[in-house]
Order: structure tokens, then sequence, then C-alpha cells
């Protein structure tokens, strides 16, 4: 089969139709990601693939560093065509890593390149690709729109303004823009001093005064009220470990009152505070029927000279190994008893965690809602198609395929959407086989359809309400 | 390939011929399951498809949880039809879960019915399967005998009467019926009160009195001698987490006596008496020259809620993440170097423990028994295609798949016996194919034949000396 | 297909042409294995296959005791046409497991035999097999020239005198054979009386007094120098659990100072001491800018009882479930932190630790050298077709594959180098795959041949130095 072909990954004649005729028509809800909702405000052209590929793009970062490139030519002072020589030089180091194929498509599906990127035809693609954007007519909305994006989720800290946001949804663009919450700060207590900069910030932007645990959560109540009046129905968590350590009020109090004073905690402090915070947040979104997110297990910036001088997000979190079953069943058992557990989607950054992730939300399914508690897609590490097929494979055989709320593409970049694209041809090849191998009934096809349908598109837009 | 077709997963010439003249027609050693010895004895006829398929199966029950059925169509007051016909419309998005395969089989197998099941067909399935029911002669025996089961195990209590057992065994019952030993009550300190109220029916049932450790044990062994004489050869111990906390017997007496006398353990107190019983128990199995197994890691009634309204069993057991290596090593140590450690079958919950648990298995051959230490088969939540496919690599790789003992259904419903067929098929294409990609030679294939009816009968019935 | 076919793995025309004419006749770089120094420098023909295959073969021992042979056959007193014939009776029951392909590799690649063993052709296989060894010609050294292994390095104490290295040197011997170090039992304090009898005979062969901490590391720092001047490049590390808990120098030295006094030390004293040892150790190859292996994970002589009978290395070893992301992060990052982070390969005994292993790597990626932290091959218990399919799955995913420095054998026998060939037929039909599914391209096929060589020899040449 030729390179990136028509029906690459689509190996039975089933995946074929399923994919063209159900899966690539529909719409993308991209409820998940790190897009700048400024840039999309702005809606500026981009004018350089350099830019655009490696302004953010910390996968391809630790693909230069791993080719034994200079972080000069990484994230450091040399010139955008240097940069863009030394990330063309590392690509064909990189067969068989998702970027390989992410980079491909994405020049296929942007500026129609069907040339291989390699050093031989770095200067060619440069040259094509900034002629291209030199048109001025790629824009952050306009690739939104060449990928059929219906809407897209950013991530939002509670502090921000969400100003961006309000210039987007004036200016009538075509995608449905939305924020998403994200409190993560509020329980994070790796840097004490960072973290009471952060009440303090959180003070003045929500207007209360913040003295004690309960007008601390009164403060964060005040900005997921002013989330909800613009547009917010998805909160999102992330935490390097999952902890349940019961704490009840007094005690919440008592600890919050001595973090905020300048004290440090110890760590079964820190564990208990860090719960009673997550819970109180968790119980938010149930209050306001909003959808939320759990993203457990990855270690951040574990290499300390890089967190130095390039700060975070530069490509040095990693897949760590924490336990956490007991403690996450802990957190949704709380949650369930109070009648305060919303619509949750897990996702575990460890792929040795999926068994027992997607089992968990065997256990909080209350018949409320289809697929009330979710098995995230494959995420981060994983977002590839051997992750992909083992995502859909122990969600199949632990809960229900058909309720799955899909892809996402957790993306800092515009020009990830064929995320999507492979994700839905690993789906259709997975469901093909299945349908030729004679575990799914040829009668049942119109199902089958609605399902690739579903999964591609419909279940993300029901459950999330948008 | 027609659904379910004679050929289903059988994807090679090899894996056909093993599986229809060697596989196929093997009787069934159902060496662990959870079948009511009670309804074996009564051997009423089954009048409701409702009842057989829906009355105790938290396999279905969690599927449509999470396909957004109410509760009262689940396990509430809602009449047989309702929940059929819910179940019936869940059908259809368990596409890809085992439960999807096993469903259809048993309507195949049991009723004669190729339609597949959904909303449409519900009526129609339904009449049909309860007119053939009130024909008066599907009985839990008559069952067996469809599926050509030649022995049964059940899960029993040591102060269990096996009155049922013996009514069986006196009744000319055609599939053997023995009991098995599990003690799990003696050793599970979740809840003392519970606990304590489990040594007084013990001292009870065996009419000793219970006033310290050695009286505990001796009123266990009482009971088990009691088994054995009603026919048990083989125990089970299921755990959640792994301990083996060193605990010698002036220790375990002091522990045993203060939590008798109503007080609480901490938890290394709970951890070290816990070691203690469970090492006398498998002592025990040692001395009788019975199999035991042991099935670690599953998280039980993590929904609190459900446990209150639905109590245990109900489907909010999950699939937990305990270290275990050291502790299970240190048990089977500690019996081996006693000359203690009888044949053992070792069943991990978390599929990410295959390898460790496998590797596991073959420190403790002695060469006195082929096969002495397994990996046993794929259990609960892993009992689907892939898990089996799993198993069966991680031991093939390990161990030695030929001294397998092969297929168990686990099950609480009398219908389960396809799950016998859908594990031959997986093991015929995974032997197939290794045929087939010159990994086994063709000259061995008399070998092969012999392997492939020994996994399926031959290894189980010599191992558990059936 | 035929039983060990010249195709056999290579599912794929690409698949094919890449084995035959790009990985077949690569020579061997064998980088980490437990070679005998003495027996490569005596080069003595070896005169029995008794002796060849089942002298020291743990693999092969489990398989035997795990098919109930009898310790006295595997590797008691019996002699050695009744041990052979006992191998012989297992070999069938080990269809599957890797001993089945390596077995009869080696009889063909070797001897020429193409007769499957088995119970009936064990007798003729013996004696064609030992009438051919008569012949004299078997040395270690002729092995190493049938399979064409350009480079090999054994695993060495610092307390070893490398003589046999030097007379191997000396010899003329055409394979390249290099000690690498292994300085283990420096920081390992499971047994604290072997380890003070350790630092006796360290003190004795550097001719250092010990005395305390400083004089400590300065001894092994000398038998560094040694190993250095006699052509060591490589240095291994090998560990049951990762730790990394901050020792400054002064409480290493009063930790050192007790331990060396004959005093036992508490779980944590003993971890702060051994990340102490260990990161000086680490530091030397740094300074040295040798390649450092770090194998981690496998818990040690879990069987007391075989333990104590037939002592270590005898197939009680096993697979452990420790958790470690936390600590090697915080080994490495210490290291970085230093500029003192030596080329390093990382080894995880559990395929569950996979994932978060390779993504380690790439956080200490630092763009100095092509693939400067390696996700190691799979090993020891992984060492299977399965096993090396996910780990080149997922360092494809986590990192470069095309920087991947490749297979080794880890064997402590001269017959085991098929496991290269092994290795690289599963390289080829998993990168022929990719290309025929359209996932690489066919213009690409100069890149992914050079790949192909490049991990089958050039990587590991280049990035060892050798």
């Amino acid at each position: 089969m030729e390179f990136l072909d028509k029906d690459f990954l689509l190996d039975s004649p089933t995946a074929r139709r399923l994919y063209h005729e159900h899966a690539a028509n529909m719409p993308i809800i991209d409820y998940h990601c790190h897009l700048s909702p400024r840039e999309i405000a702005e809606n500026r052209p981009f004018t350089s693939i350099t830019q655009l590929w490696l302004g953010g793009d910390h996968y391809k970062w630790r693909a230069m560093r791993a080719n034994g490139i200079d972080e000069s030519l990484v994230t450091g002072e040399a010139d955008d065509k240097a940069k863009f020589k030394a990330w063309a030089k590392t690509v064909p180091y990189t067969m068989r890593n998702p970027l390989y194929i992410w980079t491909h498509l994405e020049l296929r599906r942007v500026f129609g390149i069907d040339t291989v990127l390699n050093e031989d035809t770095a200067d060619e693609i440069y040259d094509t690709c900034n002629a291209r954007l030199a048109q001025g007519d790629i824009t952050p909305r306009r690739l939104m729109e060449i990928f059929n994006v219906e809407c897209v989720c950013t991530t939002d800290d509670p502090v921000d303004s969400l100003e961006y946001h309000r210039m987007t949804a004036a200016s009538g663009c075509k995608t449905k823009v939305i924020p998403a919450w994200r409190a993560d700060k509020a329980h994070n207590f790796t840097d004490m001093k960072a973290w009471r900069e952060y009440v303090g910030r959180l003070a003045e932007v929500s207007g209360c005064t913040i003295t004690d645990y309960p007008s601390f959560i009164q403060s964060l109540r005040a900005r997921h009220d002013f989330f909800a009046a613009n547009g917010c129905v998805i909160a999102d968590m992330g935490v390097s470990r999952l902890v349940a350590e019961p704490c009840d009020d007094a005690e919440a109090d008592t600890l919050f009152g001595r973090a905020l004073a300048g004290n440090d905690l110890d760590a079964p402090e820190k564990d208990k505070l860090a719960t009673a915070i997550m819970l109180d947040l968790l119980r938010m979104n149930a209050e306001k029927d909003w959808a939320q997110q759990i993203h457990f297990g990855p270690l951040r910036n574990v290499n300390t000279r890089a967190a130095k001088t390039l700060g975070p997000d530069t490509g040095f979190d990693t897949i760590g190994d924490m336990r956490g079953a007991e403690a996450l069943a802990g957190l949704l058992d709380c949650l369930d008893r109070e009648g305060k557990l919303a619509r949750t989607v897990l996702y575990n950054i460890n792929p040795a965690d999926n068994a027992w992730t997607a089992a968990m939300a065997g256990n909080f399914q209350d018949g409320s809602t289809p697929g009330k508690i979710q098995f995230g897609s494959a995420w981060w590490f994983n977002d590839h198609i051997s992750g992909m097929r083992e995502q859909l494979d122990v969600l199949s055989c632990q809960g229900l395929l058909s309720r799955f709320v899909g892809m996402l593409t957790d993306s800092r970049s515009f020009l990830s959407y064929p995320r999507h694209e492979l994700f839905r041809r690993v789906l259709c090849s997975v469901i093909g086989a299945d349908v030729e191998r004679g575990l799914i009934p040829d009668s049942e096809m119109p199902r089958v359809e609605s399902m690739i349908e579903d999964i591609c598109h419909n279940n993300a837009k029901a459950y999330f309400r948008i």
C-alpha cells in the first residue's frame, strides 16, 4: 500500500466502508485541548511553518533531543530555517513513532504536500509551506474549518478572565469555542509559595477575601459561576498521584489556615487538604451538571536542569507508576454517596493502568446517563496506533465501546486534527475486523454504522451537552 | 464470515482441524464456579429466560447500568418481560464485549435461536425461550448434559452443611458435582463484627469451643476433614491484597484473642493474623494432598451506596492495583520450606500482573508433579478473547502451556458453558497460527493434538485428581 | 510454512528482503552477556552436548522442573545421557516457549541437525551432537566465529583480576572480548556479613585500606581505573528495587562506618547508603565516558530451599512488581544536574513497566549523543517473540527506534547467538509490516535498510564505542 494511501490502516472491506462512508465526514468535537484562546480570538495568519510546528510542540522537541540535536536548534536561539532543517533531519529517524504519521498527514491535509520530509526535501518543503502561509489565509479558525471542527474546548485556569473566549464568541467564529475549567493550581502543593501566590491571585480575581477554607472554596465557586456564565460545561482535573485521605471541614480549615499563613505541611497533611479541595471542586461540577475529566499519573518536570532553563511543558514530564485504584474508588464513592458524582471521564497516563481504570468506570454507572463514567481515550504518551487499539480493546471488554465519547487532540497545535483521522481509521479497522471474523453480525450493520458515527461525534455531543 | 459461524475464531486450517477434531468434543471439567449446590440438588426446571439470564449475572447488570438503564429494570421491581427487554435493548451496545458473544452462543447452543437479540427481536426471542423452558426439561443437570460437563466444583464455605452435595451425589447425577473449600471469611478483617460472628458460626458448626488461636484452627481443620469426607479435593482462597507478614504462634494467639474479645486490630496486626491463618489453611491443603487456588487482587464493594442497597456480588467489585510479588513469594516459600506447598493455581485479577504471576509459578516447581504451580486462566474481568490470548501468551513464554489445566467458568449461571467453547477456539487459533508460521513442526502434530486435548480436559482431570 | 523455514517469522516480502539482504549478515555485537572469560581464554573444545546445553542454563532447568522432572536429572547426580534424555522428553512440552525455538535453532545452526528433538529422537541427536563435538573443533571461539560475533562483553566484578581477558586479548582471538564492570556487591545489603567480606576483598585487591566511605569509594575507583586499563568501556548495575534516597557525604560516611563495624542498618538507612554508592559508581562511568546499563526489578532467590541446596542463578529468580519511576527519575536527575549522566541503557524486568521506562529515557536526552538514554531490549523473562515485539512497539512510540542499540544475549551459553537471529527476524517482520500497510514510504527504503543495519550492528558499535 502507498504511504498514507486513502485506505491506510483500513485493512478490510468493512473497515474501508465504515471509514469512508461513516467516520470520515463526521465533524470534530475536540472536547479537550490546550490551544490558546488568545490565538483563536486574534485569529492572526500563521507566517512560518517553524512557528506552527516547532513553536510549542514538546513531542517534537523530545524526538529531536533523542536524535542528538543540540538544544539551540530545538528551543534555542537558532533561526527558523535552521530549526526546521534540524527537525527535517530528525523526521526519518521517527519512523514508527506517531510523529512520523502526524507530520506527513499535516503536510498533506493542510499544505497538499505529498513529498516525504527528510534532509533532502527540507528546503523545498520549507519554502512551499511558507509560501502557502504567506498567502495570509491560514489562521487558527481557517485550520479549524479545513478540519471540520464543530467545537473546541480549551483548558483554562479559574483566574483566567476568559476575555478571549468572549471575543471569539462575539466574532461569529464558525467553530464553537468554549472554555474548560481546570483548577489544578488550587490543590497543587509541590511549591507552597507558588500555591500561596495562586490563592492571592484567586482572591483578587474573584473579589473575595480569602481568610479560611470556606472563603477559599467560595472564591473558587465564584469563578466556577463565572466560567458557567461564559459557556463552560466541562471541568478538568490533573494529578500526578491519586489521593483520597478523609479530611473533615474542621481539619481542612486548620490545614488551610496553616498553609496560608506560610507554614509548610507534611506529606499526609498535603494529601488530606488536597483531597478536601478536590472533592469540593468535583462537587461543584455535579451541582452545575457539568461533565468532568480526571487525568492522573504523569510525573512533572523530572529533569531539574531543564525545568530551570526551559520551564514547564517543554518535554520533561513522564509516565509515573503510582498505585491509585483505591484512592480513585474512594473519591468517586464519596461523591456518589452524596449524589454529587458528575459525568466523569477517567484518563490514566500509564497504560499498565488501563484495565483497572476501565473497570473502575463500571462501578459508578448508575443508570442515569448512558456511559456516565467513561474510560477516556489513549492519552498523551499513549496517543499512537497501538495505544489507541489497546484503549479500544480494554474499553470494549470492560465496558461499552458503543457509548464511548471518542477522540480529542490534547494538543497545543492547530495542526493536530489529523489525530482524529488516525483515531477514526484505527476504530474502523478494529470494528471491521470483528465483523469479518464473525464476531459482529452483518445483519446489525445499521447499528455498527451508528456506533461509528456516535463514537466519532454524536456521543461526545450528547455527553458534554455541547 | 457469518456471525458465530462454525469456524469463527478459527483463522487457519490447522486451527479448524484442531478445534473440530480434538477440542470440541472433550468433556468439560468446570473446576471452579459459583453455581448453587441447592439448585443442582433440587434440579428444578427453569421457567423464565429472565431468571436464567438476569437473576444473578452481575456482568449483565454492569452493562445495563453503563447503558443508562434504571436500576428498577436491572435488579429492581420491574417484571420479567420489562427486564428482558431492557437487556435486549442493551445487547446491541455490548458489541465487542464478551457479553455479546456469550449471549448469542447461549441462545444458539441451548435454545437453537440464531436470531440476533436486539430491541426489535426481543419479544420473539423472549417468547421462544420461555416456550422452550415451559416444556419443563431444561433443568440445571440437563444443561450440564447438553454441554457435556463431566465434573463441576462449586465454591463452599467451611460452615456449609454440604447437604445439597450429598443429595446430588445420592441422586445419580450424571455430572460429578463436588464441593470446593473456600474459607475466606476466616481471615477477612474488613468488618471485625462480621468476622467474630463468623467465628461463632464456625464454632457452632464444628462443635468446637473456640477460645484461642489453636482451637480456631482446630475447628477449621474439623471442617476441612468434613469437606474431605464429602469428596472435596480442591481449596480456594481469595484476597484483595496479598500479605505475608511473619507471625509466630504466640503472636497469632495474642492477636486472635484480642480480636475475639471484641477489640479492633490495627492494619499491621490484621496483616499478621491474616498471614498466620492463611498459612495454616494452605498447610491443611498440602496435608490432604488437595489442589488449591489463590485468587488475588479484586477490590470488593467499592460503591458504598450499592453495597447498602443491593449487597455484595451485584457488580461493584473491581480490579485493584496492589503490589504482591514479594508477599506471594513469601507465602509460597514458607510453605515450600516446610514441604507443605500443595499443587497451586495462581490467578491475578489485574492483567498488568500477568508476567510476574506467571514467572512466580516457575520458582516453586519442584519436579514432583508436571505443572505443580499453575498460572491460572484469564479470570473474571479478563475472561474475554484478548484476555485469554494474553494469558496463553504469557503462560507460554514463562512456563509450559502444555501442562496448563485450562478453562473454568467462574460463573453463577448454568448457561455459561459456552465460555469453554470460546476458550477452546482461542486456544486452537493460537496454536494453529504457530504451526502455520513455522514455529511448531508439522511432524509433531500428534503432540500438538494431545496438547489440545490435555489443556481442554486431561490436564485438569489429572491435576485435580477428579 | 516449514518449521524454522528460512523465511520463518518473515511474514511479508519487505520483511524477507530486509532480513536476508540487510539483517542476516551483520556481525553480532553481544554487548551484555554472562559468558565465562576463563572458558574463552582457555578455549577448550566442548565434549558433551549435555554440558553445553544443561551445564548452566537455568531457563532449561525451570522448564524441566515445571515438567515434573526430578532435580537429580536437572542439576543433580544423574549422568549426561540421562539428563539429556530428561531434557529431550521435556522439549515437546515447551512448544510456544522460546526454549523450543532456541533449542532447534541451535541444533540447526551449529550441528546441522534438522530433526525435531523429543523422546524418540533423543538418542540419535545425542549421539550426533557428541560425535560432532568429538571432532574437537567446537570451542568457545569457534562458536563465536560460526555466528559472526564481532565483539563480546562479559560481566565482571570489580575484584576480578581480568587475567583471562588479558590472556584472550594476547592470544589473537578473532572476536573482540572485553570486560564490563558490575559492582552490585558493593551496594547489596541483603546479607551484611557477605557485604563486609566483599569490602574486605575489595580492599585486598585494590591495595587500599578501607576505613571510611571515601576510602571505600577510592578503592572502587582504583578498580574502575584498572578495568579501563583492561579495555572496559561498559558498566552495568543490577538492582531488585530502585531507590533514590538523598544521603549527603557525612551521612554516607556515618552509615558506612556503622555497617563496616559490624552493625546492621535499618531499611531506610540501607536505601540511603545504597543510593550514595550507586550515584558514586554512576559518576565514575560518566567521568570515563563509558556507557552504562541499569537492570532493575528481578527478585532474587525467592525459593529458600533451592537457594540453600543449589545456590544462586539456578532458576529461582523472578519478576518483581516494585514501583520505581520516581526513584529512577531521581537518580538520573541527580547525575544530569551535575553533568555526570553517562550514556545509559535502562532495562526493566517487569513488562508492565515498559511504558514508563521507555518514557523515562526521553526525559534525559540532552542532544549530545543520538539515543543517549536507551530503552533496553526485552530482557530475560521478556526475551521471546512477543516480548521483543512489545519492546519494539513501546520504544517506537515513546522514542526513536532508529537509534536503538539492539539485541544482546544476556546468556551463559556459547550456543545462544540464535537469539540475535530471532530478534532480527522479529525486527524485520515489524518494519516490513509497517511498510506494507502504508505507514512507512517505499521511497524511504534506503533509510529503512540503514535502520535495520544500524539496529543490528552499527548503533551498538557507535554507542558503546567498541
